[in-house]
Protein backbone atom coordinates (compact mmCIF):
# COMPACT_ATOMS: atom_id res chain seq x y z
CA UNK A 1 0.00 0.00 0.00
CA UNK A 2 1.13 3.35 -1.18
CA UNK A 3 -1.05 5.50 0.70
CA UNK A 4 -0.02 8.66 2.59
CA UNK A 5 -1.30 9.98 5.60
CA UNK A 6 -0.69 13.14 7.12
CA UNK A 7 -1.93 14.39 10.47
CA UNK A 8 -1.54 17.96 11.83
CA UNK A 9 -1.99 19.50 14.81
CA UNK A 10 -2.62 22.74 14.49
CA UNK A 11 -2.75 25.61 17.80
CA UNK A 12 -4.72 28.72 17.36
CA UNK A 13 -3.80 31.73 18.94
CA UNK A 14 -5.84 32.21 21.86
CA UNK A 15 -9.31 32.84 21.20
CA UNK A 16 -8.98 32.68 16.86
CA UNK A 17 -9.44 28.69 16.80
CA UNK A 18 -12.92 29.43 15.07
CA UNK A 19 -11.48 31.42 12.51
CA UNK A 20 -9.58 29.66 11.58
CA UNK A 21 -11.84 26.71 10.98
CA UNK A 22 -13.62 28.50 9.00
CA UNK A 23 -10.60 29.16 6.59
CA UNK A 24 -9.69 25.66 6.32
CA UNK A 25 -13.27 24.67 5.99
CA UNK A 26 -13.20 27.35 2.84
CA UNK A 27 -9.77 25.62 1.78
CA UNK A 28 -10.95 21.94 2.06
CA UNK A 29 -13.85 23.12 -0.78
CA UNK A 30 -11.13 23.43 -3.50
CA UNK A 31 -9.48 19.52 -2.70
CA UNK A 32 -13.05 18.25 -3.86
CA UNK A 33 -11.49 18.34 -7.10
CA UNK A 34 -8.22 17.07 -6.21
CA UNK A 35 -8.36 13.31 -6.88
CA UNK A 36 -5.33 12.38 -5.05
CA UNK A 37 -7.08 13.38 -1.44
CA UNK A 38 -9.25 10.58 -0.41
CA UNK A 39 -10.11 12.62 2.64
CA UNK A 40 -9.34 15.81 4.62
CA UNK A 41 -11.05 16.22 7.81
CA UNK A 42 -11.15 19.60 10.22
CA UNK A 43 -11.98 18.19 14.38
CA UNK A 44 -11.63 20.60 17.04
CA UNK A 45 -10.15 18.77 20.09
CA UNK A 46 -12.66 17.97 23.05
CA UNK A 47 -9.91 18.79 25.70
CA UNK A 48 -8.11 22.02 24.30
CA UNK A 49 -9.53 24.70 23.57
CA UNK A 50 -7.00 26.29 20.94
CA UNK A 51 -6.27 22.65 19.21
CA UNK A 52 -6.74 21.38 15.53
CA UNK A 53 -6.41 18.13 14.22
CA UNK A 54 -6.02 17.88 10.47
CA UNK A 55 -6.60 13.97 8.98
CA UNK A 56 -5.57 13.67 5.56
CA UNK A 57 -5.47 10.44 3.86
CA UNK A 58 -3.89 10.83 0.22
CA UNK A 59 -3.11 8.19 -3.22
CA UNK A 60 0.17 8.88 -2.62
CA UNK A 61 2.95 10.67 -1.06
CA UNK A 62 3.20 12.53 -3.94
CA UNK A 63 0.11 14.02 -4.44
CA UNK A 64 0.02 15.29 -0.76
CA UNK A 65 3.34 17.27 -2.03
CA UNK A 66 1.92 18.37 -5.16
CA UNK A 67 -1.44 19.90 -3.28
CA UNK A 68 1.33 21.99 -1.69
CA UNK A 69 1.97 24.12 -4.66
CA UNK A 70 -1.54 24.58 -5.73
CA UNK A 71 -2.12 28.10 -5.82
CA UNK A 72 -5.64 27.76 -3.83
CA UNK A 73 -3.58 26.08 -0.89
CA UNK A 74 -0.71 28.57 -0.84
CA UNK A 75 -3.62 31.38 -0.66
CA UNK A 76 -5.31 29.80 2.32
CA UNK A 77 -1.96 28.89 4.24
CA UNK A 78 -1.02 32.39 4.00
CA UNK A 79 -4.13 34.00 5.50
CA UNK A 80 -3.75 31.03 8.22
CA UNK A 81 -0.52 31.90 9.07
CA UNK A 82 -1.23 34.94 11.50
CA UNK A 83 -3.67 32.66 13.50
CA UNK A 84 -1.27 29.69 13.93
CA UNK A 85 0.94 29.47 17.12
CA UNK A 86 2.46 26.33 16.41
CA UNK A 87 1.97 23.58 13.85
CA UNK A 88 2.69 19.49 14.89
CA UNK A 89 2.85 17.63 11.51
CA UNK A 90 2.71 13.82 11.40
CA UNK A 91 3.72 11.74 8.97
CA UNK A 92 2.44 8.15 8.60
CA UNK A 93 2.04 5.17 6.66
CA UNK A 94 -1.96 3.70 7.19
CA UNK A 95 -1.52 -0.05 7.31
CA UNK A 96 -5.03 -1.56 7.57
CA UNK A 97 -8.49 -1.34 9.37
CA UNK A 98 -12.30 -0.63 8.50
CA UNK A 99 -12.55 2.07 6.11
CA UNK A 100 -9.68 2.66 4.28
CA UNK B 1 -22.94 16.82 14.11
CA UNK B 2 -22.69 14.56 16.89
CA UNK B 3 -19.76 12.47 14.87
CA UNK B 4 -17.16 11.65 17.37
CA UNK B 5 -13.62 10.94 16.37
CA UNK B 6 -10.87 9.38 18.58
CA UNK B 7 -6.81 9.27 18.12
CA UNK B 8 -4.90 7.59 20.06
CA UNK B 9 -1.19 7.03 19.81
CA UNK B 10 0.49 3.54 20.84
CA UNK B 11 3.85 3.57 21.83
CA UNK B 12 5.16 -0.04 21.63
CA UNK B 13 7.85 -1.89 23.31
CA UNK B 14 11.09 -1.46 21.37
CA UNK B 15 10.68 -4.10 18.59
CA UNK B 16 7.31 -4.87 19.38
CA UNK B 17 5.39 -2.52 17.10
CA UNK B 18 5.03 -5.44 14.14
CA UNK B 19 3.50 -7.59 16.54
CA UNK B 20 1.02 -5.26 17.77
CA UNK B 21 -0.13 -3.98 14.58
CA UNK B 22 -0.83 -7.38 13.89
CA UNK B 23 -2.99 -7.91 16.83
CA UNK B 24 -4.71 -4.49 16.00
CA UNK B 25 -5.57 -5.59 12.33
CA UNK B 26 -6.67 -8.97 13.51
CA UNK B 27 -9.41 -6.86 15.74
CA UNK B 28 -10.48 -4.47 13.94
CA UNK B 29 -12.24 -6.93 11.40
CA UNK B 30 -15.13 -7.31 14.25
CA UNK B 31 -15.37 -3.85 13.39
CA UNK B 32 -16.35 -4.21 10.06
CA UNK B 33 -19.88 -5.33 11.82
CA UNK B 34 -20.38 -2.91 14.09
CA UNK B 35 -22.60 -0.05 12.78
CA UNK B 36 -21.67 3.14 14.87
CA UNK B 37 -18.00 2.50 13.59
CA UNK B 38 -17.19 4.79 10.32
CA UNK B 39 -14.20 3.94 10.21
CA UNK B 40 -11.02 2.44 12.37
CA UNK B 41 -7.57 3.11 10.69
CA UNK B 42 -4.26 1.91 11.93
CA UNK B 43 -0.98 4.28 10.72
CA UNK B 44 2.30 3.51 11.67
CA UNK B 45 4.54 6.26 12.09
CA UNK B 46 7.18 7.30 9.38
CA UNK B 47 9.40 9.02 12.14
CA UNK B 48 9.06 7.36 15.34
CA UNK B 49 9.79 3.55 14.76
CA UNK B 50 7.63 2.54 18.02
CA UNK B 51 4.40 4.83 17.56
CA UNK B 52 1.45 3.36 16.07
CA UNK B 53 -1.49 6.25 15.76
CA UNK B 54 -5.39 4.42 15.70
CA UNK B 55 -7.80 6.90 13.71
CA UNK B 56 -11.21 6.21 14.60
CA UNK B 57 -14.85 7.82 13.06
CA UNK B 58 -18.06 7.08 14.72
CA UNK B 59 -21.78 7.83 14.25
CA UNK B 60 -21.44 9.59 18.03
CA UNK B 61 -19.78 9.24 21.65
CA UNK B 62 -22.01 6.68 22.80
CA UNK B 63 -20.88 4.04 19.89
CA UNK B 64 -17.66 4.69 20.79
CA UNK B 65 -18.20 4.14 24.53
CA UNK B 66 -20.21 0.44 23.70
CA UNK B 67 -17.75 -0.49 21.44
CA UNK B 68 -15.47 -0.89 24.87
CA UNK B 69 -17.99 -2.86 25.96
CA UNK B 70 -17.71 -5.85 23.34
CA UNK B 71 -16.05 -8.64 24.26
CA UNK B 72 -14.03 -8.96 21.39
CA UNK B 73 -12.57 -5.89 21.72
CA UNK B 74 -12.42 -6.33 25.25
CA UNK B 75 -9.91 -9.68 24.99
CA UNK B 76 -7.73 -7.77 22.27
CA UNK B 77 -6.79 -4.80 24.91
CA UNK B 78 -5.81 -7.74 26.94
CA UNK B 79 -3.67 -9.21 25.03
CA UNK B 80 -2.13 -6.02 23.22
CA UNK B 81 -1.40 -4.80 27.14
CA UNK B 82 2.15 -6.48 26.79
CA UNK B 83 3.03 -4.77 24.03
CA UNK B 84 2.40 -1.11 24.61
CA UNK B 85 4.43 0.88 26.46
CA UNK B 86 1.85 3.99 26.41
CA UNK B 87 -1.22 5.50 24.78
CA UNK B 88 -2.07 8.98 24.11
CA UNK B 89 -6.01 9.64 23.93
CA UNK B 90 -7.13 12.59 21.87
CA UNK B 91 -10.75 13.52 22.11
CA UNK B 92 -11.82 15.29 18.66
CA UNK B 93 -15.22 16.75 17.23
CA UNK B 94 -14.92 16.66 13.28
CA UNK B 95 -16.04 19.52 12.45
CA UNK B 96 -16.02 19.40 8.50
CA UNK B 97 -13.97 18.86 5.64
CA UNK B 98 -13.96 16.10 2.47
CA UNK B 99 -14.59 12.86 2.90
CA UNK B 100 -16.68 13.41 6.16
Amino acid sequence: MNKFTMFGKLTAHPGKREELISLLLESSLSLNDMEGCEFYIINESVDDPDAIWITELWSDAQAHADSLKNEEVLAVIQRARPLIAGIEPIRLRPVGGKGL
